[in-house]
């Protein structure tokens, strides 16, 4: 998890959202990303699906064999993403800040952990405060005019 | 529908999987994409995904009017794509070859209307039988050794 976190903090020193993510597969990172909205003015790449991406071209059985963690619990998209895939270990630093599509993902046998992390937690917390239109559009939600 | 197949079109023409996708608001294409697993290395970047990416980051209102024209029955990541953003109107090409998440996407209220039609499940079934192992992979799934 403090790769994951280590990828949200350089996404927040970016100017991004800081959301991260990495990829293990039998003790080794094998992708890691961050929230790209702003940088790239990117709509897909949240922080799982730039470690997914950054992991590459990938067999089943090595999906099936991985952990994804995530700094935040994983929205809809990143939640299908984890389906499409089979990843069957997902480890989740917090969901006080957003709460993603967990009773899906559990639904279909993912095996979730919540940390609780506070350093995940504070990162989000701040970041919503002092952006609420950006993480509204992240999240796809409408903002107050 | 016929630009998201000549989108189709164009991903076989560049040796890849043959399943287009194209975003229209306000009767305008804002956004239009293929598959590029082989033609970029993706794992993420499934015709949906490429067509929402290419619409760039868009205000929710903008979603919520737009309709996703697809080639194939959407996976459950591009299904999980168009429940983050709130596209409530989905049509597809065809879901003989592959059904995707449409059972989700309805129980959450996107309207779907799928066309049947003849020349997206030519593509695909085509696709297919050349290249299983490469389907295989672009689904999650495992092909046989």
């Amino acid at each position: 998890m403090q790769a994951a976190i280590d990828e949200a903090r350089k996404s927040l020193a970016e100017g991004g959202i800081p959301i991260g993510s990495v990829i293990v597969h039998q003790g080794r990172i094998i992708g890691r990303g961050h929230n790209r909205r702003v940088q790239q003015g990117s709509a897909i790449l949240h922080g799982e699906m730039s470690a997914l991406e950054d992991a590459g071209r990938q067999p089943a059985s090595v999906y099936a064999d991985a952990t994804l963690y995530t700094t935040l619990s994983p929205c809809a998209m990143c939640s299908g993403a984890i389906l499409l895939y089979g990843i069957k270990q997902v480890v989740i630093g917090e969901h006080h800040t957003f709460l993603g599509e967990e009773a899906l993902l559990q639904s279909r046998g993912v095996n979730l952990q919540v940390l609780h992390d506070a350093t995940c937690t504070g990162l989000m917390r701040r970041f919503i405060e002092d952006h609420p239109q950006l993480w509204n559009e992240d999240i796809g939600e409408q903002s107050e005019p």
